[in-house]
Formats: structure tokens, C-alpha cells, sequence
């Protein structure tokens, strides 16, 4: 032990190992082999019992005076009427505490969504955390490329590197829009990508009552028929169109998933200011209505389907119009409606890496950080879009995708709280070390030094010289680097061949079933 | 009120205008006049009474057992021995609870630092936060020069960048290091400069002890001699030489502030794995001893001086020893040390836009964003190194510094907390809206539009195809401009001719009754 600089006995690797033997080396120490975060940190709460009651007043209000519209299916009218709600044409009005009492009977407060292996099934609600790469973008971006349309190859590409990121739990859903397929047939491809190059779970198509459909009897295929009726295979996200609206497409998959016992998340998409008042409170309160209303109707599809309370927070520009994400506003919504989610005894959903940024700048990255954080510490039980966003949802970015996932890593490991063992509390260390002198040759410190601490393998922690003598790159750099190497190494997780055949079959019978759309 | 796409009738301005009439048209929105903020938000806990009532058992063994070294200050050791102290050299152990008797006794829980313009003085704990820019960094970056030595130009210009960043309470301490000028004078320019361009407080030079009483003496010529022994018009920061030590440097700083009444933050310095152990749970217990031994000892030398308890967590990479920054452990640490502050009763310090990114990319938003969260959620209460800070804080960049004023406001804007008067509930514009409509021209969007969400100046929220239009610039290339245009913006705030002459005839005489040196 000596009393020298601490950069001098430092355990320094040698220099001709070169920048990708470190990365591959810092790789190796940050796998996480859980299949779900298990939260050890409480939950921050922003608002006092009376302000959330206030604003669960003021969403009973809404549901009592205004209602909410179901447009387009008369089945679903009839369930609400059944139910005891007010029919005015397609305006539904519900008598105090009806959804409430609805969904409190029969919602699961949590549920687990089995995977084809079992090792990665996750545990949606309670205090666990699912992180869930982006959804929807018709875009791709990457350093290459520049911006162009998403193809099935780039959602391949999203759902290969989904599978090699321990911090992503989730497969996802619509990792992009693979454009180059006609839009009625793509779900075929996307949820046949999900099961043959993953085996993490997946969500399914919405975006048509029968290929909702399509979903469940693919999911029938791997996990048995019986299974699927009385186990979560699919999570599927449902939004309401805000405000206060819910029309045939989402109610008619809505249906069709909880039908067959399979998880909806119920979500209001809300770009304050247009969707929603520009208040946080008016947000939070329409948001809370919207959410009742939908989330009771999946129990009246099927009572004990799993659902979840969605939320899609963001503000506007009152400028321009255009979304804003990473800001104050929307923060303290999803603060609130988290909380209103653990009041209504339902898992809740939000958060992501959020940008309106066109590039993975410092734009990108603190907007998409501060929405990380806010999910982190609201308690959010699945966090769609965690990595890959940009463009307020437009662009997938390979690099972006490397950034965010190395962010989740970080939430893992915070979320995994403090160690209060007598190993963490190291006070033989501080007793062997002593004043002056350093700890990084003490017997503490190499007995622990390899978990001690969560290792990116994006950030550049050298010094200045050796930034400059490596290229002086930036973080989009070597995030391209990164993920090329991730496909290069890729291996394709072991599918039973009958299945696969199985499922081939199935698509190519429906496929050839009815002519190509693009609608 | 029309049903059509909420963007068709946004309110949108004329393109003529250009990006720069807008970011100004923009910046009008977010000018916040508040002196510092007034919290209005919860803080956010981690850990349990009982976790943290073990830290500070663990600190009190340390205390005890092991002790602090107060080095080359015999006048240290001998108030130490008055106070009852066990001393072995240097080396002082502690009797269970003397430290925290002592600072319980006279210590602050918070204190008002007076600015030469009353209207920014700052309060300094309880449920306050004062956001200051960072401190110490001998490099500057810009986009212009890229990187290179910083001059006492490039510090007046960061104290004039400060002063007109609203977001910013304080006008702090060594911007970046002048380098252009002799070591043991500079501080007399640094110290002017923060008097005459600016009316914001600032903090003093500790790299000596006549030095720290040469910033007192120019105190007392703005705001006279008997206002400063009893006011607090300088807050200073004395780092810990961790693992527990206080060297004669910092020591003599310190006891010529608390002797005049002047504040100090009591700072360990933690890179955690060379400074302190591996882990929060024994990080967190030495700087609280560090903390107590320190902080106490300004109170013997005078009981009732303004005394903050300092934290500068980070960890390191134990691939290469490298600090690194925004990652989970140091997050929990801060939590874990504001909590043991708030039990001890005085202002905590810590946080700030922390990266050891070179340039201001994702990476440096990424940590940076992390750091500024944590610290805002921990209940920081003085934040160095809110804006500007590269590099582990060895450059200070003019571009990262407009990045992080950005985030600086949505803090403040965070902290505002919710709105849950009526008009924040927003009940009328929701019955007035009605499903499926949009809120847009609806009479309380136009009534609360202006302020109703933070607006930033620097993000880009515009469609891809606009952007692209603009020069599909980075966000660094945004900031660029800005800066650049505060600084030809900038106007200097009025100082008493007579007293301007004054200090210039002090530091003239002081400079020239010793000759330059550069240590």
C-alpha cells in the first residue's frame, strides 16, 4: 500500500489490446442475467394523498358528465349498457365508481408473460420493472445509412440485438414499420421475427381485429392452445384516441386479445396542449377517465384478463404544435398517473427513451435521459420504448439504440438498491486503508472490484490524449461500432423445428388467403 | 372548434422569421425571475431510518476508531484538544457524538447569502435550491477554438453568461482557471470580475490562506466591514483530502472564512475505489465522518459560521481508473448522503451537470442528465457544476454550458411542482373540448398557453424535413449561437463608481506589494 497518485497503480490493461479488446472485456463484467428488474429502491411520490384524490374526483367527474366515446362497435355499446353505463348514441357515461368497481373485481394486480423459454417469462406489475425497446417508427437511422424507411431486414436486425441486450426484457412489438412488406400481411412477419430470432417475450399486432387474431393463433403454435387460454403469451398495446375516445380498430383487438386471456395495455396518447388540457392536473384527470373506461371494458370482455394502465405523456410546443419530450410537464404527469396506477391496483406502463431529436445528440440524450430517470423513479412496471427512439417516435436508431440500452443497464443497477451487508459496508476497508493513503490495491477492493461498479461499454472514461490518440470520436461512433459487432456475434436462439415449420405453414396458408393491401 | 389534425391549426408563426426570431421569441417565454427555488416538490428517499442510522453508526466508528488527520495546522489540532478530542500527531479520533454535538449547537440549518443586488440574495438549505455553474476546470472547449487554456476573457465571459441565465442563482467561483494570469494573483481578477459584472453572489479563493482573507477584504469595500462580520456575502469550497484528511491549505482557507463569518462547504472529494471503498454503504459512512470532523471544526473556530455539507461523488472505471460519471452508485451515494445531511441538520451540497465526456455529445448529456436528476430528486440545496462541465471538469464548454442552462430550467420548472388550483384542474376546457375534439384554440389553452410549458431555447421540436431545411444542425452547433449571442447581448449591471475605484486601488496595492508567481 502507498501514498502514490492512484492513476499510477491503477490496474491498467495494456495499450495493444486497442479499443475493441477493452470494450469486449468491459462487455463481459456488465451481463445481468435477470429476466425482469426486481425493485429494491422505493418509489418517489410527487403528489399528496388529497391531490391524487382531487384528481381521481375530477376523472369520476369526466366519466359521469362528459363520458367517453366507443365508436364503431355496437358489441361494445351492448357490454357498457349490460354493465349498467349510460348509452347516448356512442357516448358512454358511467354512474360513479362503475369502472372502478369493474376492473377492482377482476384486473390482476400483477400477471406474468410467459416466454418460449421460460428463463425469460416477466413478472408485469408489483414492484418489477420490464424494459421494452421503441415501437412504431417507420424510420430507421443509423451512421451508414442516414434516415430512410424501415425494412423487415432493420426489424430482424432491432429484435437480434433486443435478444443480446440482458437489459431489455422484452422483445417488443413494432420494432419499425417494415415498409418493404404490404401492410396487411407485415404482422405476419414481424411476430413470426419475434419468435424465430428471439426468445424473450413479444407484443402483437393492433393494428386490425384479425390480425390481432393472427397473433394469438401464432402464439397458439408455439405455447399450445390450451396454454395461450389460460396464460399471458402476448402483451399488446391499445391506445385510446384522445381525447376521450376509443374507436372500432383498437376496441376490435382489444377484444380479440383479452377474449383470449392475453394482456392489453390500455393507453391514452396525449400531446398535452392538443390531447389533453395544458395543465398537468387536466392531463392527469382525462388521462385517469380514459384509462378507467378502457381498462374496465377488457374485464367485461373477459373478467381476469390482464391489462395495464398505459400512458403516453407528452407536451407540446405552444409555438409551433410540435411534441416536446424530456420536459418538466410530462414528468409530473407520469409522477401522478404512476401513482393513480397503484391506487387503482393495476401494472402500469410509461416512460422510454423519449426524443424529439433527429440525430442521437446531446439533444437526444438528455431528453431521452430525463424521461429514463422519471420512469425509473416513478415506478413504472413496463417501459415501452427504452431504446432506439428518435424523432419523437419516427426514426429507430441503431446507435441511439446502443445509448439507451447501456441507460437501461444503469436503471438496473440502481434499482437494485444499496448493499447494507457487512461486505458493503467496508469498514475493514476504511480500517486496512486509513487516512491518506488509497484503496485500490486493499483486499476490499480487489475482492469486489469486478461487480463494484455498472461498466458501459459506450462511455469513453480515458483521458483527453487517449480520446484524441483513438480518433476523438463521439458517441454515435462508437455506438456504430458496437452494434455491428453485436449482429456479427449474433446466434440464434434454439427453435423447435416443428414449430417452425408449423408456423411457416400457417402464414404461408394465410398469406396466400387473401390479396396484398397496403392499408 | 374543428375535429380536424391537431397540427393543421396549431399556432403556428411565419417561416420568415427565421430560427433566430424564434429561439428569441422563445427565450421571452422562459425568463424566471425567482432567486433561487422554493421547492414544492417532496424529496425522494432511498434508503430506510434504519440504513441510514447504520451509515452514521459506521461513521462514528471511524470517528472513534480510526480518526482524521488535520495536517501542518497546529492551531487546528489545539481547538480539537479544547473540544476534547483524543490526539495521536496529527491524527485526531473523536468521542461518540462530539462532532455532532458541536455542529448541532451552532451550526445553520440554513443561511442567506446576500448578493450586492438584494434582490439576488440567495437562502442556502431547508427547502431551497441555488443552481451555480461549475468550478475549477483549467481548460475551455468551444466549437470556435475547440479545446484549449482558458484565459481570465473566457472566465468574464462565463461570469456575463451566468448573469444572464436565469435559471442560474449564482454567480460562483472559478469559472475556469485564468490561466493567462500569475497563480497567487489571479484570484484578485476572478473575484473583481464576479463583483463588477455581475450582480449575482459568488464565491472565494481557497488555494490560500491570504488569499481567502483577500477575497473577504474585497467583500467588506462592496459591502462594508460590519455588514460582512455579520452577514454572509461569500460561500467558499474546501475539499477533504480523502480518505480523511484535511491538509493545511484547505484548513487555513476555512478558518479565515468561518473567522469572518463567511460560509464554507466542507467538500470530500470521492472518486469511489481510489479515495474510498468500492461501495455506497462504505462511501456513504466516510464522507459523513469526513463530514462530521470538518464541518465541526468550523464551528470551533466560530460557533454560528454558515457550514454546508459538500459531497463530490463519483466512481471509477477498475478497467483503467478513470473517474466516471452518471452512473447508478455515485446516484444512490448522493441520495444516501443528502438524507444524512437533512438528519444533521445544515445544507447539503452536491450534483451539478457531471461527465467525463470530451465533447458535448451524447455521452456528456447522457451522464449529465443523470447527474442534474439525481440532484434535483436527492434535495440538493447547493448545486456546483449545474452548467458547463466537460471532461471530468477539466474543461469548462461554452456550448455545454447553454445545454445544461437549458436543464437548469426545467429543474426549476420541475420543482414548481403541480398546479391544483382550478384553473389547473382544467375541468371547464375538458367539458368545453368534448371527445374526440382538440384542445388547441379551446379558451383555457389561450388563456394559459404562454406559460404553460417550459419552453426551451436550444431544442429542436421541428418536423425532420424543417430541420434538415435549417442545416440539419446538432445541438452543439445550436448552442453555438446562443452564447455567442448572450455574450454581444450582454449589459453590465450597475456598481457604485466609488466603490469600483476602491476595489481597484485594493487589488493594484495588494498585487504590487509581492512579486508573480506561478504556484
Amino acid at each position: 500500500m502507498s501514498d502514490t497518485d492512484p492513476k499510477e497503480s491503477s490496474p491498467k490493461r495494456k495499450r495493444s489490446g486497442g479499443r475493441n479488446a477493452r470494450q469486449e472485456a468491459r462487455a463481459n463484467t456488465t451481463v445481468i442475467s435477470a429476466p425482469y428488474i426486481k425493485r429494491n429502491i422505493p418509489i418517489f411520490n410527487i403528489l399528496s394523498e388529497e391531490g391524487l384524490e382531487l384528481i381521481e374526483n375530477n376523472a369520476d367527474t369526466i366519466l359521469q358528465e362528459i363520458g367517453i366515446e366507443f365508436r364503431g362497435d355496437q358489441e361494445a355499446l351492448q357490454l357498457w349498457k349490460e354493465a349498467g353505463a349510460d348509452l347516448d348514441g356512442e357516448r358512454v357515461r358511467f354512474p360513479k365508481n362503475l369502472c372502478r368497481s369493474i376492473i377492482q373485481k377482476s384486473a390482476p394486480k400483477e400477471y406474468t408473460q410467459h416466454a418460449r423459454n421460460p428463463e425469460r417469462n416477466v413478472v408485469i406489475g408489483g414492484n418489477n420493472m420490464v424494459l421494452v425497446p421503441a415501437y412504431g417508427p417507420p424510420f430507421i437511422r443509423n451512421l451508414d445509412d442516414g434516415r430512410r424507411y424501415g425494412t423487415i431486414n432493420d426489424f430482424q436486425n432491432f429484435v437480434k440485438l433486443t435478444y443480446m441486450s440482458p437489459s431489455l426484457h422484452h422483445s417488443g412489438g413494432t420494432l419499425c414499420e417494415p415498409v418493404d412488406l404490404p401492410v396487411n400481411k407485415r404482422h405476419f412477419d414481424m411476430v413470426y421475427s419475434h419468435i424465430k430470432y428471439s426468445d424473450k417475450p413479444f407484443m402483437g399486432s393492433v393494428t386490425a381485429p384479425e390480425r390481432a387474431q393472427d397473433t394469438v393463433d401464432m402464439a397458439k403454435v408455439v405455447f399450445g392452445e390450451d396454454f395461450v387460454d389460460q396464460n399471458c403469451v402476448i402483451t399488446s398495446l391499445i391506445n385510446a384516441n384522445s381525447p376521450m375516445v376509443f374507436d372500432a380498430t383498437m376496441l376490435g383487438a382489444a377484444k380479440v386479445y383479452a377474449r383470449n386471456n392475453q394482456a392489453t395495455i390500455i393507453s391514452p396518447f396525449i400531446l398535452a396542449g392538443a390531447m389533453s388540457p395544458v395543465t398537468v392536473a387536466g392531463t392527469s384527470a382525462q388521462i385517469l377517465a380514459e384509462i378507467l373506461a378502457g381498462v374496465a371494458f377488457t374485464q367485461l370482455v373477459r373478467p381476469g384478463a390482464p391489462v395495464v394502465f398505459g400512458t403516453f405523456a407528452s407536451s407540446i410546443s405552444m409555438k409551433t404544435g410540435a411534441p416536446t419530450f424530456g420536459s418538466p410537464e410530462p414528468s409530473l404527469v407520469t409522477y401522478i398517473t404512476a401513482a393513480l396506477a397503484r391506487r387503482l391496483g393495476v401494472p402500469y406502463r410509461s416512460g422510454g427513451g423519449l426524443c424529439s431529436a433527429k440525430i442521437s445528440d446531446a439533444q437526444a440524450a438528455y431528453e431521452s435521459a430525463n424521461t429514463l430517470q422519471t420512469a425509473m423513479n416513478a415506478g413504472v412496471n413496463f417501459m415501452l420504448h427504452t431504446a432506439g427512439w428518435l424523432e419523437g417516435g419516427l426514426a429507430m436508431g441503431y446507435e441511439k439504440f446502443i445509448m439507451d440500452v447501456d441507460q437501461a443497464g444503469m436503471i438496473q443497477r440502481f434499482l437494485g438498491g444499496v448493499d447494507l451487508s457487512e461486505n458493503g459496508q467496508a469498514l475493514d476497508a476504511i480500517r486496512e486503508v486509513g487516512p491518506g493513503k488509497h484503496f485500490l490495491g486493499c483486499a476490499h477492493t480487489q475482492a469486489n472490484f469486478e461487480s463494484a461498479f455498472y461498466m458501459s461499454n459506450l462511455a469513453d472514461n480515458n483521458s483527453y490524449e487517449q480520446w484524441q490518440e483513438e480518433g476523438s470520436q463521439d458517441t454515435t461512433q462508437r455506438a456504430n461500432k458496437i452494434w455491428k459487432k453485436m449482429l456479427a456475434d449474433y446466434q440464434m436462439p434454439a427453435l423447435d423445428p416443428a414449430k417452425d415449420e408449423a408456423l411457416k405453414e400457417f402464414i404461408e396458408k394465410r398469406k396466400a388467403s387473401f390479396p396484398d393491401t397496403n392499408f
